[in-house]
């Protein structure tokens, strides 16, 4: 990557373009916006690429309760480059590549020290706030001067953005920006899920529900574990053809089942159900049936997909008796600052496909016709660039 | 222990003592049966002793169904010499201390040869015959030559049995034979689950439902491996002050809980919630309290529990999704032939608190008082002696 040099705007505001969302569900209007200097704990980053994911449609869409707030920045999959750090940042100079992650790590609370999961107690699962230490403080303004909100301590879809350290990762500057951006959200999701959490094993059996770019980065994951059989499950046969380039062995449509759930339709083509099923849509009939789909004695179910009613899932208790785990994750299980270096160095080890994800390139200014794409269900992952 | 001799009644059917229960709920009457040699695969072996357990009491309450069948001998904790085998009986001889286990490992199935769960594929989970590998076929005959029935492939309110070697484990002669009878089942049970499943670690909170001998047992392990806090929960104040002797620190008495919820207690006393939960008495409402109980991020929920009602349990979905687990276990997770001596060892090595289970001795043919003081609830474990 070319060096980038700035201009000195350090402890200054800066003014450039930005996709706001007006009111929900409304096309993204391209506007000139003020992006406030960091604050302590902060660094002010130049995007470089940006991808998007079904999260931004859901809070694209969101027109009710706390978390529907507009105008707004979307966008939470991307690079940048530090253009200027705030008081009290280690770690972080101006020209480091970095990739900004909705899930914290503060690196000090007992959680974030610990090894068993990628939970940070400190920063703890909130995303109301628009910035990470100072509440429903915003470092962007438009042009008559009102406050715009952050998305999930991220807002990509604008030339500068400001995020806390706790959400900042230091990249190679060697890997390509639009293949690192993907490590963001989904793929490192489904990625971390197989390798952290269910951490399945050569000549297991998988089932993956949905595959979107979450599934499909679970099929990448089992595909390198040696998993000798991956069924996907989608009601869209066009995603079979794709799934296959990513290790997918098997396909289930689960509107063709008949009468049988999908969980009969996978114990019948496994003799007894997969070691492990992931969940990477957020419906929780299906979680259930992911659950179902496993074997007695030892199945694994990970759920990756956000839901969006909160409801319960109903699992029988003989089932899980019977030596069966049901658990979650947030981001794949995967301590960011800790386990995306990793991600890049086996993507530039030439382990890790990551390319296949990326199947549409675009301008930032056509991110509506982006997001157009992604509604369609056309694309995994369409990639803007600020600069092209 | 001294050594036994046997008259040579190999290949001979044998005459002895059992406690025969005639119909569900009945009192056990001690009657003289025949108990024919062991079949290809199989061993006879005389009892020494044997304890009882909250699923004796289950089956022998059991008036309908598949599983309810008498006459039938009951108990499934004992520890037992070995007098004659069966044909293709390998690594059991005559004189052999040895232990009966109600779950199966063949040793050779896909499940017994992976160090994952103690699952065995072969011997699925199947509480209908009598003998393993010979369906209905009962080795027992009362005085009219009518047959009676086995329990769960171990049957050992008898002074001879026969058991098939799936279910059979060799262990040092050097262990106190009532000791070693706990690991048959309950006791085994609550220190597997901490031990292989849960995998507790140092410092760590926990919180038991149900403080019988499955909780106290995963008091002993917790305390074990060093848990800072063990939280016992239970409706009989008395389990209380047992409790404390296994390294519960604290306890909640569900039935003052008033309006709050057990799991809104166990939350507030341990600042969001325990690492670790266990449900040992299966109860589903319980299941559910005691995945509530733990915290965000990474708790943990082992279900212990027999549920006798098999009632679907409901979880909200965002719970899961925020880093927590839920799974169930039959017998601990432990593989009978290779965790037992390891759990024997450590007793030997005067490490593991087995002599505490023990708070009742009794003779064989006390044994519808021991079941009286079981189901009192004011014992822990009663011992019967065969030839005290």
């Amino acid at each position: 990557m070319d060096k980038i040099t700035f201009s000195s705007n350090e402890g200054k505001p800066i003014r450039c373009k930005a996709a706001v969302c007006r009111k929900a569900g409304e096309a993204f209007v391209i506007e000139e916006i003020q992006v406030d200097p960091p604050q302590a704990y902060e660094v002010r980053i130049k995007i470089l690429c940006t991808s998007l994911c079904h999260t931004d449609v859901t809070f694209w869409k969101l027109d009710s309760g706390p978390l529907a707030r507009f105008p707004r920045i979307l966008g939470h999959e991307a690079v940048g480059v530090v253009e200027s750090i705030g008081e009290n940042v280690d770690g972080f100079k101006q020209g480091d590549v970095v990739l900004p992650v909705f899930h914290p790590q503060c690196e000090e609370c007992k959680d974030c020290k610990s090894s068993k999961s990628n939970w940070c107690a400190r920063f703890a699962d909130d995303f109301l706030p628009n910035t990470r230490r100072y509440g429903m403080a915003s470092r962007f303004k438009d042009s008559s001067g009102q406050d715009i909100h952050h998305l999930i301590f991220v807002s990509s879809f604008t030339e500068y953005t400001v995020i806390d350290i706790a959400h900042l990762v230091k990249i190679s500057p060697e890997i390509p920006v639009d293949k690192a951006a993907l490590l963001s959200c989904g793929v490192a999701t489904g990625l971390g899920a197989v390798w952290k959490v269910a951490d399945v094993e050569e000549g297991s059996t998988v089932a993956i529900f949905g595959i979107g770019a979450v599934g499909l980065a679970v099929a990448e994951a089992a595909r390198l574990r040696g998993a000798a059989k991956i069924i996907g499950v989608d009601l869209n046969p066009d995603k079979f053809e794709i799934g296959k380039r990513f290790g997918i062995t098997d396909f289930v449509n689960s509107a063709l089942c008949k009468e049988k759930t999908i969980s009969q339709v996978i114990k019948e083509m496994t003799g007894g159900g997969v070691d492990y099923s992931f969940e990477c849509i957020g419906l929780e009939p299906l979680m259930e049936e992911a659950f179902n789909s496993t074997r007695t004695g030892s199945g694994k179910t990970v759920i990756l997909g956000m839901t969006k009613h909160r409801l319960p899932i109903s699992l029988a208790s003989h089932d899980i008796l019977r030596g069966r785990t049901i658990c979650g994750t947030l981001f794949g299980g995967l301590k960011p600052k800790l386990d995306i270096p990793i991600l890049v160095d086996r993507y530039l080890k030439k382990e890790l496909n990551l390319d296949g994800f990326i199947t549409h390139e675009l301008r930032f200014e056509e991110i509506n016709k982006a997001f157009d794409l992604l509604m369609e269900g056309s694309t995994i992952r369409c990639v803007l660039w600020m600069d092209k």
